[in-house]
């Protein structure tokens, strides 16, 4: 045992869940061997507590660093931010001048909400657009994260969600009276979205994710649109993940369908804390008409960090470059794949590119996965959220660990090996499954 | 104008409500004059966008700052934070710590969750008692932050939370769905908890702070122990105001009543945003039954921020000094208004203490004492929130300033004077009024 594992024993025993975000849950990669805690981080590498040094080819910090762990140009922000004073009882400039810097990048825009969290960001978007459409109801696709009006998706029936990234989610705590508030519909199913509509014609809000793992199919976007056009629901893309990843700003623009609100988190402040709420005129004048305030949306490391990190994107063009690498990633996992009579499925944008084997024990050889190359050296599993430090150089190295990899599942697969006795402890869990 | 008026102008056309915090609105101070943004702020020293110095003696970021701006030895654990990486795949090993040093400072707590803001913590407080008491209706007295759990007390009649922080304050766009469940009760008024659980023996949630105005009287807190006890409630306290300023910990520790979980926030982090949940684990640990997750719960800035604040706290017994002083200021207001034959009332614990005029000129005398005390170069209201940077010779200073503004309103009230005429602008907005 390292002294990651014994921490996150002892983590266990203090938090709920043991860690703060079930992602970075050290039973989501390989129960009790990962390293769990890090000590540095810088670029694409990762120090864990026993002076480990680890490649992340994962998810990079869940997707909050495009430009890699301690981007220097974004740490110098926020160092001068400390430097001057993080608080104080007058607010700082920077929110503004972010604020400012956002509905320049999506001129449909004209105001701004900041805040620290995605969860929050989805929630002040609700109340607002609740407040500017006067209807409770909302039609929802995707995942918006842990907030009340969300989860309520699942009162009475935990399968209602399934599709939506939670299935199985347990909605305990969420006030049963919230029942019937949020209707999920399914991407690329406009009917679904119709017949929401025809049976709940007081539905007020789309709530939706831009893409997830396939893009939009016969002008789905344009036809929701249309739906919130009709009958005057207010129209919010959730871009917290999607963001700047393929498009300098929401992903929307590429597909040329304007929201009436979208928000921002993840990669806006590449590793600091802060989101962001954008929104039309009409709508977002609403939130004066109701209670939106909180001490910490106040501080300046946030905002410090979106505007320079906004500046290196835009400069560097990285959701080009990160695009770009992400589709050689997928590509190069299907090519390993199929040079080990392997079958794999590709999912997500390019820049959150990820795979599945097509296989029922898809699980097991993830773990493996995960085990194998954490001994080479590397934090990896099935996805890669990619960032601009995943150099050529990089990734043909991680190709050359992996496929010594896949050749021993290309073994099992084959029944020449056996996947259960190579595995050194539990199987991961897969999905939104609960830690025991 | 100087640059901070012009930046407020347009931050009002580019964020609804201008400020991300209520409090922060120049309209709270003083309408249209008021420095709005600062580019530095050091011990209790601030300096706005013309590079103007002031002195805080007002809301110190709203209460954040305990040790002063910019304290040396928080801002350097900051700073390594920063330099070592401020996230990653992994986690960090300060949340697992500062959980630690939690309920060590608690010893009836086992279990903590960490998030970063306040109204975040109460809400994740809220799911968490709902899973575990398996009930939705919350029995609520004074201030909790903007979630709709919250605000749902004031559907149907917003004059349900008056006397409770928010009087009027509109729930627009919460569910109407959340109507009736959420009842509030007013401070040492133990017949009116009674009651409401007499009528509503379903409520499974009792959420209170622990002192606002004044403190409890006749075993009020006892009592309401006694009651979550026999209904089998979970009893919240919510300390995100209150801690850390009267005891190292929760204000709770002072009257030896033992709450189910607490929450705390400002004060923290000294300035940085970080907010916990502390509990029992008997009730904490139903937050495995439900969902509650978020990416930006997980930077490291936060927690190592707040490890080294309550090192120094500790040290410096920080409480016991801002206790001292704010008792004196209180003292000192007091005097100065008995000097000058004017009546005023204290309000709030010493470290967070303030007055009001007994007069129907009350707002119109504390805007002129703000826009006077600025030309002298004070930042200024009828509240100090107190930090140890505010020193005996500050304070003198600061009463000899006040006094003659003192002499000034004595003159008002006298008949000598006119208020209305001595003020540049509008009068400041009261409590939660809403601004235009």
């Amino acid at each position: 045992m390292g002294l990651g594992q014994d921490l996150y024993v002892k983590a266990k025993k203090l938090i709920p869940g043991g860690t703060m975000l079930l992602s970075k849950r050290p039973e989501m990669f390989l129960p009790d061997l990962w390293p769990s805690y890090f000590t540095k981080a810088k670029g694409c590498n990762v120090w864990d507590l026993d002076g480990n040094k680890f490649i992340d080819t994962s998810i990079m910090g869940i997707g909050t660093n495009i430009l890699g762990y301690g981007n220097s140009e974004v740490d110098d922000a926020v160092f001068e931010a400390v430097k001057n004073g993080n608080m104080s009882t007058l607010n700082c400039a920077e929110e503004v001048y972010l604020a400012e810097r956002l509905v320049e990048i999506h001129p449909w825009a004209d105001m701004v909400r900041l805040a620290r969290s995605g969860g929050e960001a989805n929630a002040i978007a609700i109340r607002i657009a609740r407040a500017a459409s006067g209807r409770d109801k909302v039609a929802v696709c995707g995942y918006h994260g842990w907030h009340d009006w969300y989860l309520s998706a699942n009162l009475g029936s935990d399968e209602n969600l399934a599709g939506h990234l939670l299935p199985g989610l347990d909605p305990k705590g969420v006030p049963s009276n919230l029942k019937n508030t949020v209707f999920p519909f399914n991407y690329n199913k406009i009917e679904e979205l119709e017949n929401l509509f025809e049976k709940n014609p007081d539905i007020g809000i789309i709530k939706m994710e831009v893409s997830r793992n396939k893009g939009p199919e016969d002008n789905f976007l344009h036809k929701v649109r249309a739906i919130a056009n009709k009958y005057n629901a207010v129209l919010i893309f959730d871009e917290c993940t999607s963001g700047f990843r393929q498009t300098f700003g929401g992903l929307h623009k590429l597909y040329g369908v304007e929201p009436d609100m979208a928000m921002f988190g993840k990669a806006l402040g590449n590793g600091y804390a802060i989101t962001a709420i954008i929104g039309k005129r009409s709508v977002m004048e609403a939130a004066q008409k109701t209670f939106i305030s909180s001490t910490f949306w106040t501080e300046r490391i946030g905002p410090s960090a979106a505007l320079k990190t906004l500046d290196v994107m835009e400069r560097e063009k990285t959701w080009e470059t990160i695009t770009e690498t992400g589709t050689k990633i997928g590509d190069s996992w299907l090519k390993l794949a199929s040079d080990n009579n392997l079958k794999i499925s590709l999912n997500g944008i390019p820049a959150l590119i990820g795979f599945s084997f097509d296989s029922d024990q898809h699980l097991k050889y993830k773990t493996f996965i995960t085990q194998e190359m954490l001994e080479r050296g590397y934090l990896a599993a099935t996805s890669i959220y990619v960032s601009v430090v995943h150099t050529k150089e990089i990734l043909d190295k991680y190709f050359e660990n992996l496929g010594e990899i896949f050749k021993i599942i290309q073994a099992c697969e084959n029944g020449q090996n056996n996947i259960d006795s190579l595995l050194k402890g539990q199987v991961c869990h897969g999905g939104f499954k609960r830690l025991n």
